[in-house]
């Protein structure tokens, strides 16, 4: 019989999600012809249902805090899970921040005449429904909301199971917006049901679902790519190297290794390992090392490195290690050739910087590093949505196809292909 | 013991496809970075060594055909597998137009400060390596070759078992050219095994294939883009429709709306349903019955249609149908909205024309039609990459995210962020 049951439960949730996705096929068609006008205001009556239904939320979030508390959830979890006054000021600011972002829909580009007298041109358009399925952070409600209306797109929004009182609060508010602007309350939905068979449905449903986004830990996001049937924009990890030329400029080298690994540690455009050419080497080390030593990095050298510096001997595997944590690899290469060798093999292609003077090797390293951003004379931190002006971010994917590195509005839109014509046939 | 035997096969085939795979990944650096130069001589040195090849390549061709007519495979199956001297021509001469194209590689674009002083821009980049599953025309093997190639990529392609001899001639004249070139021949791989694992194998390796182009039949590309663990750019259906707005001229709606259907009937962006509004309804479609019988066309009409002209009822399946044949479902809509309606619930999502006067409802067909191109005034015929000047196709993609309509080198490439500094750090 358990068996039966759990077959009949499966099913439930698929019909469940396929419910869902049919009321979010149809409200795309709704959210995309909306006008910017239309979606901002969706925007800020949801910013103001949030006002409104603040005490309704944080109470619906202390009592996700309290189970988590009694299911002994780790403390960085329950401080991501936790919602304050402050964090939901945060939220109407996102919103009124995505209010005011131009409008990607409808930009017409390119627009000529061929020979045969059609003129041709690429129209700007919302991919359609957008599954988010994320962990803890309540806040993702709102960021993930905000950016797929915007963009023109309905959503399907799968949150953690320990966030699940918090968001159906936050999906009261965001209904409540988006009726108040006259748009269909299920171009924003919020899947219900805390059943993990949730998550394979959605992935598993190209007819309602046309792009995942899944955020979260690598774990889960490698799962979700593996079994997905719907294109997934993923972003694993970062491990981001930063390579000192030996025609650097080493004080700025400095500042670029130093900031690159310690301006924040558990963020994944941060420098993972730091490749030096060997002719540098002797005079830049030292001093690296000293500047290291004054934040607390621990450090893990190839053979080289070590007769240089005080570190540990470095293992294969540091060499792909994300370590989000005070430690750095660092390997001495012969020249810009073994670094960028060494790059292809070891990075994710998150981010990658040369540090260098020289204008062939700046182009050579621009031209052959495939990462999804490749830096002259900057620190790897800059890949960023809010550094690149894209005002907002809906992750950084390290995929090549369709969007690869910090994805914004644009992420979520394609284009098609349009043809203006005055009775034009074929001969 | 014939499981154990099936699995050692499996296992050899997934081992044969990893080796072509780690060659392929090895070859897509030097590609990637070899110039335009190199990449030009490459293809004019393949298009040589076609001629060089010539009788061998004929002499392996007939080797398939007369397989092909012992197994008695269908006449149109053989007749796309045949090759002749103008075939080879054909070939040598697409070597030549691809050659002739811009190269997209390295293009940068939208190059501007940010106010942190990082001068932030956009690098057109290969996607790596491309996997190309097709049937049984040879020449696919050249065209998919010729536009990986200029794009910077490095190839595996996989033909059908019918044309394995054809294919592996052609692929000697393939290595000859690449290695005249200085490139590796690994840069395009033709897979020598006619084993069905291998489709199974390729489009489960992301670690070695960045995007699979599955160009066939909608049975086969359904099958990969379900079974994938590798992007698909995928073409499935071309069920296009032509809408005839109450405002239309009258006598464009007629050119528009025969062309359509009967400039050629196999083609993916031939029109298949018709939608009039029923205000001129009497007054084109007894016009349209008269013109359509001319070319022994086949119409079906939904009741209304059947009560103004000779038309044989459509069933509810009409309106999904892709005829590829002298087959025309006909519907009378009340208005525009009523079009885009059935539109938005029957269109695979190829190619859409309105024949309108109206400003606003071309405006509104336009936003509102989500398919991946949409046409004012014009024939759906004209939704082809060598009408678009794209120069050649590698497909027509039915998919919304990476790559819409006529796909050519530009959808065969990526855009990774570029950053240019003179010492930027976060602070």
């Amino acid at each position: 019989m358990p068996d039966t049951q759990h077959s009949n439960q499966t099913q439930t949730t698929a019909e469940l999600l396929a419910t869902l996705g049919g009321a979010a096929r149809r409200a795309a068609r709704a959210v995309a012809a909306a006008d910017s006008g239309q979606k901002n205001s969706a925007l800020l009556a949801i910013a103001g249902q949030l006002q409104t239904h603040r005490a309704a939320i944080l109470a619906a979030n202390a009592e996700d805090m309290a189970n988590g508390r009694a299911k002994q959830l780790e403390a960085a979890l329950l401080d991501r899970l936790e919602l304050d006054d402050s964090r939901i000021d945060a939220m109407i600011e996102g919103l009124e921040q995505v209010a005011a972002l131009p409008d990607p829909v409808g930009a017409i580009t390119d627009l000529h005449y061929r020979p045969s007298g059609i003129q041709l041109g690429k129209m700007r358009v919302p991919l359609g429904v957008i599954g988010i399925i994320y962990e803890s952070r309540p806040n993702v409600t709102i960021d993930a909301a905000s950016l797929c209306l915007k963009s023109g797109n309905a959503a399907i929004l799968r949150g953690g199971s320990e966030a699940i009182h918090s968001n159906r609060a936050i999906a009261v508010a965001i209904g409540e917006g988006l009726k108040a602007a006259g748009l269909p309350t299920s171009a924003v939905q919020v899947v219900e049901t805390t059943d993990r068979d949730a998550v394979a449905a959605m992935i598993a449903m190209p007819e309602f679902i046309d792009v995942i986004v899944p955020r979260g830990g690598k774990g889960l996001i490698e799962r979700i790519a593996n079994d997905a049937r719907v294109p997934v924009i993923k972003h694993l990890d970062g491990n981001c190297h930063v390579y000192i030329d030996d025609q650097a400029d080493l004080n700025m080298a400095y500042d670029i290794a130093i900031n690159a690994k310690t301006h924040r540690y558990g963020v994944c455009n941060a420098m993972e390992s730091l490749l030096v050419a060997s002719a540098v080497a002797e005079k830049i080390l030292p001093r690296l090392a000293g500047g290291y030593a004054n934040h607390g990095v621990e450090l893990r050298g190839c053979e080289k490195t070590c007769s240089i510096i005080d570190a540990l001997p470095a293992t294969h595997s540091d060499w792909s290690e994300e370590y989000l944590a005070p430690i750095l690899a660092i390997k001495i290469v012969a020249n810009i050739d073994e670094a960028i060798g060494h790059i292809s093999q070891f990075s994710s292609g998150h981010t990658e910087a040369i540090v260098t003077e020289n204008y062939a090797r700046a182009r050579q390293f621009m031209a052959e590093v495939d990462s999804s951003s490749v830096m002259v004379n900057a620190s790897t931190r800059f890949a960023d949505g809010f550094e690149y002006g894209l005002g907002a971010e809906i992750g950084i994917s390290t995929d090549k196809i369709h969007a690869r590195g910090p994805v914004g509005l644009e992420g979520l839109t394609s284009q098609k292909w349009i043809v203006l014509g005055s009775g034009q046939v074929r001969s």
